[in-house]
């Protein structure tokens, strides 16, 4: 039995919260059990500089946690004057995430920005922010199909994402804070609705693992997303947009 | 009649839920109309390196905006690598006043820092941020005095925070986003439960004000501070802590 | 009687030294009591990012203290790479107040910056600040009027500034670095000639101030600036600019 | 055929220099191919702060690129002031796999810090900085072996890594920057002397990848790895320590 | 006849106004010609970190103009959050030069730091700094003396600085702004009273220089350097510190 | 007898490694003794933002060190968001060297940035850097002249750089790290090849030098540059670009 009381392929509690602020194109958020991320995807006129030639837009993705998200209330990286590096770490790896779910030529030249900020940390923040930032850029995209800014849906994938990892030797999904801290390996997979990885990032820094043990994470991962995917279009079912 | 249908002395809805954040020994999510602001309370053994020599505690406030707080998203301060002017300014003003409701002394050789984050702005930030973290400061401060921590209550003051502004004319308490870009003057009032004031901030840049102007604000102001004393001391009989 | 030696009313001795910069448009070492600040303005054709697009000009100002202006030596804001908190307060301060003297419009598309930097402390830099900065800013307008770049004159308000506060129970006027330091309460005022108010910021932290307490430090703030005024007047009659 | 002329399962010509500059305790300069990186390791007496109280150890690393080390000039992080995204997650990948070398409480209360410097870059850096950087970290160990500073050996594991990828379809080993611009699927793999694996980092951000596709190239890399590690032991077998 | 009307071996009319800052415990305001650095000497009880195990004093030095110390508005370094190559240059040759006055070992474990700060820039203003630097210098060290904190004086040397060039090729002695935008070379000479030197920095960028011409330019500075001693010792007969 | 073991006009063994680096349009690893600086050239199209408005060229050049170049390692500047004074001062120093070399007219409007890396230090980095930038520059010019982007030779000087110092009473040229460590004076020397010179730098901090004392320096580093010009020549004949 974990140490969450969950069998080792539970999920924890799942939520969408859509429309929560009110200025975003698109706004979830996202709780996996305790864990609390807003989500919002901002539409902005402007592509970054490496494509003002071009006709392409761009997905773009950052993420924050408020200073007393965690246990022990953390310092702000804006009065460090330095964005640390497990902050860009995880930031770049929702960005790609979210980008494999967009056609960026048909995007057209603007750029969407999702915002992941994590209002109450209780581990698998990044995964989390990836599968409540899908649904946050989903509405963005459907906001400028609504009002005709876009004809054509550049949304080509649905994304989400999960951790599995290697605790007391079994392999277990959806990993909690606690889970975390005592586990041997840590692995993240984002997925699209059929099944293909975007990303697979594995860690076992104090205990390497076998490929069968990176088979059996990969297994529960699966389940897991095909769970996430169901979840993410009963919301969007809920009440559409337009 | 105002843009925002209320009459002059009307404040907007106020609502507090408190424990929000788990982690933070107080947590406050505020309510003023549409603004919100998440006000975590820190408990920290460290004072600052000023009073490492003596006896006394600190508190301390930061204050931020999450990027799409607003209209237009705005760039993270982490990125910028600088804390802004306006930041600076409105964290500074928070601070003072919530350490205008602790004796320093009695709360003995800790910190207790008060993180403002506004997830959703809509004018009134800083006096939605002053009325919500002292409620957080106020549920720290008591779960200290119920582990025994503490044996002598610090807090000596309840303190509340309210804008009042000349709009076409006119003084009307509790600005809006809306008013509060159309308004001559905007003031902002920091109040103890006995009607005395801890700060007192009136700009009119684009036209001065007169005394009797200000005294207009000012009576505003007191009346709409006194329904504030009343709804935090709702709030905390609602579920008292320990 | 005050520490100073001054009755409740009386302000320091107030000196003005016009052209004290051969290279700027405007510059004045402004003198109250002890403590001595150089301001000069500087007309730029470049108007600020968010300007670009209309017809207004802009009024900056920048405050800084040399590192030994103080009893004790401060360090470089520039060797610590960020402006701090109290430096971004009293800036964007003397920033609005400046501005408030000024018609935008008729400024037509260029910036004037006011840079004031404290070269000796003792009390109420920020309030010799705007007095002198002021003087510094009608001088580099006086240029432009004498030179044919301006036809019309953009100033419409003449500004000063003076503190007030309650130390040992009673109200005094412009506070010296000592009766600041143990004042109850600190209030900045900001007039115009026709004893309207630009800004009023009182603070206090320690002791909050009654209804009555500040009526008193506004009355003595408005003898205050009506002799500021009169210095600035007598000042500029001394040599024309042209 | 692969546009470098290899088949799809041959590794680049590799190349260990160590003892490359005379300061460092370990200094190693690995080619593969035409990436060429400079991987030195220090001994520090001092332990980060989150160790001091301990027993144990720490194996940091640092990542860099010389400016000209591409095809285009790219300004230094230096004069940015900020450590870019990339690099922080890349010296973050390339630390984790170093300590994973490493028992840290046999280390004893000391860090080594492996700088790795690309001097010239042609795809697969990270992948030749870890090979390189175990080297240079072996020889810091063995230095304080030899000097009796050490009387147990605290490397635990042979760490090597190696990229894989999906290009035109195909799976296909240590990818240079050409195929690298090219490919679908990027995926590196650090793995230990018996097959293990110590990180896992797949992209598929333009073409997700199927488990098939994943399988191949951790096939692959298996592969690969087992050379690196024959041409490490040789590398250590030419010249030992003491 | 040099642009200035001065004769190739005439300096700029040189003044010194000691205590100009009552707080430090040297202040100079130094003139060369229409150049004026304020000079302070600020004694501080700790010394810098690496001084922190042995016995000796340091003398440290940090230099900076005005924004408006130019016939350009140049931003503040503070703003920019990095301090210039020009000024490290600079106030690293300014400290070099103070420090050689001193016998660190007699000054014992304390520092003095001398803050330079530009108020007029026309050219020189280094050498003005090091000339009028060494007095603020002197006077903080007799500071010291009188109140008994040292007993032996621990200034070795007394220090001065002037400048020369090729200007329409011929040495000139202390070039102005004009002068020094227009010469072939400048050169920076500090020397201590009996004639040796302490610092030598020639530049002839856009037109090399011959040993002739660097001998030339030595022996006006030997000149010059003699007068300025006199003007120091003068100044300090004046009023003497104690 | 030096403690290099050299006699006091002689130098350490030097040495160039053209093409080091395949990017670069120069690229040369300059070896003075065990200083080992790689300087790579590169040719861009921007000019800096000052020259955008006319027809000129520039050089510029930047210095660093890897970190364990040194004995002890130090820190990295771009961790530290800072670029170190000393830092500032060696590279501004390279980059006037090498700007004398060229006339900027005859470059045209484009710009050369010499990157100087430290892989190891044992004394006279900058006059390395110079001496080997020198080259890299030439390189880069002539694939410019090569490839027909320019018709004529904008090199217009030949530059060399080296160093002398006064060690136990003694004037020696070029100093290793030991010998500049224990030395009273140290001077650096850049050179045309027509005997004239760029720089001049000399440093007496502990112990002031004499005029005869510089002319001795002098004379040493004119017959050191003799030699670098010769080597330098070599080089260059053994294979020309083009």
């Amino acid at each position: 039995m974990r140490s969450s009381g969950r069998p080792a392929d539970a999920m924890r509690n799942v939520r969408f919260e859509r429309r929560y602020i009110k200025h975003a194109e698109g706004s979830v958020l996202v709780s996996f059990g305790d864990t609390r991320v807003l989500c919002n995807a901002s539409v902005m006129d402007r592509v970054p500089p490496w494509l003002v030639q071009g006709k392409s837009g761009w997905v773009h993705a950052e993420y924050a946690m408020l200073p007393r998200a965690t246990h022990q209330r953390s310092p702000r990286e804006s009065l460090r004057g330095q964005v640390g590096g497990r902050t860009h770490e995880i930031q770049r790896l929702i960005a790609r995430s979210l980008r494999a779910a967009v056609d960026l030529r048909t995007l057209g030249k603007r750029q969407i920005v999702v915002d992941c900020d994590v209002l109450q940390a209780d581990g698998g923040t990044r995964t989390a922010a990836i599968t409540g930032g899908f649904l946050a850029l989903r509405d963005a995209v459907d906001t400028l199909l609504a009002d005709g800014t876009l004809s054509r849906d550049p949304v080509r994938h649905q994304v989400a994402s999960v951790s599995a990892g290697i605790v007391d030797g079994e392999a277990v999904l959806d990993l909690d804070y606690d889970e975390d801290s005592s586990a041997d390996v840590d692995m993240n997979f984002v997925l699209v609705e059929d099944g293909r990885f975007v990303e697979v990032q594995g860690t076992g820094e104090a205990t390497p693992f076998s490929q069968e043990q990176m088979d059996a994470m990969r297994t529960l991962a699966e389940q897991g997303a095909r769970r996430l995917f169901d979840a993410q279009r009963a919301a969007l079912e809920e009440e559409p947009v337009g």
